[in-house]
């Protein structure tokens, strides 16, 4: 892992750096795509199952496409109760979390009889899509359907690509049974999301998908945004950790680890004013990685991605920290609130040395689905909102018409749109 | 104008219509806009200043691409002082509607110690398209800056195409300069949002890109999305009014005529119980028609998209109108609250016989922005939320960790995320 002075120019090697992870350009898969997805469209089931057949060696038709309560029964016998019972204890943290951001709907009144409000309600159909293989996380699957859930969303569907046999992910299964996933459908990838999006003979038609998937479920959502909502398009895993010299380097480099882990593109960062912080968190590393089951994909992940910068000052490793806008931030220093306050960007934010990374990732109840590659400077953590809209609501009396109407029609004629200036002036002719 | 019986066959019949406006591929223009898009992103200014001597036949220069404050206060001086006073009254009104929008950020406490939040920020610089020619509303200027302004962002830019002969439309600068725009660049089409996506030398890399535009501003913004946020995608524009016998056929006939005289693709609906308003407002629009000086306009995008249909029941007239999902949705009968409290889908909702709908387009204060072709379904109006992100707060003392470490080390264990388990299992090492 390399060590650096951070300074103007090893900053913006950092940032091309982390960009570089993600290509600007995917001509060679697009096409792939558009094609799944127009045969999708016009064909339907047919191209589903044909998909379903050639790419996960699966056999279906629409009476074996939708996973039944048999084998949702049949997952729950295959896992440890003690597993399901801290699925379910995760389940209601996200739950509390995420009821607190519900929003009331608005109005408010003038005594002209004028009405302004602002009308929020869920979505009626949300679909979710969860890789298959070793890429399917329960703990995912929480996190997208939660929030769905709280925000009231009627119908919830999953998508997730069987196996060979038909199978599904026990532990995908279970997961979206506690969450309340209403049914589940046994399409993987493009075909997933082009279903969902448009529906087919099997599978209904919704209005928001979420969920991660590799490049090609990445490139059709963003091909099929418009016809739905999607959520933002995810990247590599990140953590950033800002320490000072009240860091413990053990918990430190425990951290990094543990972003690292997650593929070779994933990257782990350590911003911090001490050096003698930056020299132990070093050798902690090389300490914890004789340990760990995956340090092969660890060590690659480091080589390319992970960093270790010395600042001169807290306000320069806060700098830095802003501008990389990590999907994960711990600030691990003697005044984490306060060091807080100057965070302008960051997907979810640790504060303290208890408050390690996976904590947020599996029980503390906010989401783990969080921005990356620098996009927490505009998007969001998956939140309650995602999954509601809203209507503007505009009621006026006559009174309150009235005192505006020549106002209006004259802003509409400068826009030669008379036509509107006409339907408010129909309202007052003699 | 086509007055139908409204039943399942004629409803699908005109879903499929409306949708129709929109074609589901536009692969002929996406490769000139990749090639833009790359050529701005590589060669900057050079490219954008190639861009608009091509295509806007005006010679530009780093000198030249910013409005100076002399052009702002010579396009004050050719408005009329009464349309810049209601320009100001109007941005006044949309000030006070998005304010209510904005909200706080909040934290909860446990008394072991544990605190989560989630922490909301405005973004630090988003950008505006604002077309040229005839489609420079200066009503759409105030409807993408206020909401941005109130949101708190620090720096808005506008881009907008120049005329030949280097000007810019004075209505779109006095609406920039009451909104509160600090930099106006002269650069129009998928130039300017690749532009504003990856920043050129004179123009600065935003965080969020809003503002209608044609179909290479449109597909420009979609390629885009992931790089910078987005608006929805805006489509032709739509009006759907809901009305029983109580409704003056002259009001409606008027506000129909206003959506459809924007443009050719745009449509016009109304739903009724009442025949007789059915007959009666088809001899209105007539009457209305031979006034209008976008009669033309009018006649062909009523002749395409217009529709009156004579429903049996309110009920399945008010599942025509969750159905259609309409960007305005006027409801103009004896009890309009109480309907509303049925409609699921649509982008803003006008209550009673004096709620026109161009006093939402110009005046009231709610967006005029809003989600068109069955869109709002799923997505909102433009508002505060859309120019703020959010990041969650996690911070857990040793005691509220101790209490759960177990469980979380057991769900990273069943993820085979061993150095997820291990950086909160370190915490409790001996």
């Amino acid at each position: 892992m390399k060590t650096l002075q951070l300074n103007s120019k090893t900053k913006q090697e950092l940032l091309g750096n982390l960009l570089n992870r993600n290509p600007g350009s995917y001509t060679q898969y697009e096409q792939t795509v558009n094609e799944i997805i127009e045969n999708v469209r016009i064909n339907g089931d047919k191209a589903l199952f044909d998909y379903t057949l050639k790419f996960d060696k699966c056999e279906l038709d629409a009476s074996k496409v939708t996973v039944t309560r048999q084998e949702i029964e049949d997952a729950y016998a295959k896992l440890s109760p003690d597993f399901i019972e801290v699925m379910k204890k995760s389940a209601d943290n996200i739950r509390v979390f995420h009821e607190k951001q519900k929003r009331n709907s608005w109005i408010e009144t003038k005594e002209d009889g004028s009405i302004l409000g602002q009308r929020i309600l869920p979505i009626e159909i949300s679909g979710v899509y969860v890789p298959g293989g070793k890429a399917a996380y329960p703990s995912s699957v929480l996190m997208n359907v939660v929030p769905a859930k709280v925000a009231g969303v009627e119908r919830i569907i999953m998508c997730t690509p069987p196996q060979a046999d038909g199978s599904v992910n026990p532990g995908t299964l279970v997961a979206a049974d506690i969450a309340g996933v209403d049914e589940v459908y046994k399409v993987g990838g493009a075909q997933a999301i082009a279903a969902m999006a448009f529906g087919t003979e099997s599978i209904p038609k919704v209005d928001k998908i979420t969920g991660p998937g590799n490049i090609f479920v990445a490139l059709a959502k963003k091909a099929c945004f418009g016809h739905v909502s999607i959520d933002s398009i995810a990247g590599p895993s990140e953590i950033l950790v800002l320490a000072d010299d009240t860091a413990r380097a053990r918990y430190v480099a425990a951290d990094l680890l543990s972003q690292a882990e997650h593929d070779e593109l994933a990257s782990a960062i350590l911003v911090t004013t001490s050096q003698k912080l930056a020299d132990e968190v070093s050798n902690e590393i090389e300490e914890l990685l004789k340990t760990l089951s995956r340090a092969d994909i660890i060590r690659k992940s480091l080589e390319n991605y992970g960093y270790i910068f010395v600042a001169d000052t807290m306000e320069d490793a806060i700098d830095a920290a802003n501008a990389v806008a990590s999907e994960h931030l711990e600030i691990i220093t003697s005044n984490p609130f306060e060091v807080m306050t100057k965070i302008k960007n960051a997907g979810a934010i640790f504060l303290g040395e208890y408050s390690s990374e996976p904590l947020g990732d599996y029980f503390a109840g906010p989401n783990h689905i969080l921005p990356t590659n620098r996009t927490a400077r505009f998007f969001s953590p998956l939140n309650v909102d995602d999954f509601m809209k809203k209507s503007s609501i505009i009621a006026y009396s006559r009174e309150a018409l009235e005192k505006v109407h020549k106002d209006i029609e004259l802003f509409a004629k400068e826009e030669s749109l008379t036509a509107h200036a006409n339907s408010i002036a129909v309202r007052f002719e003699k």
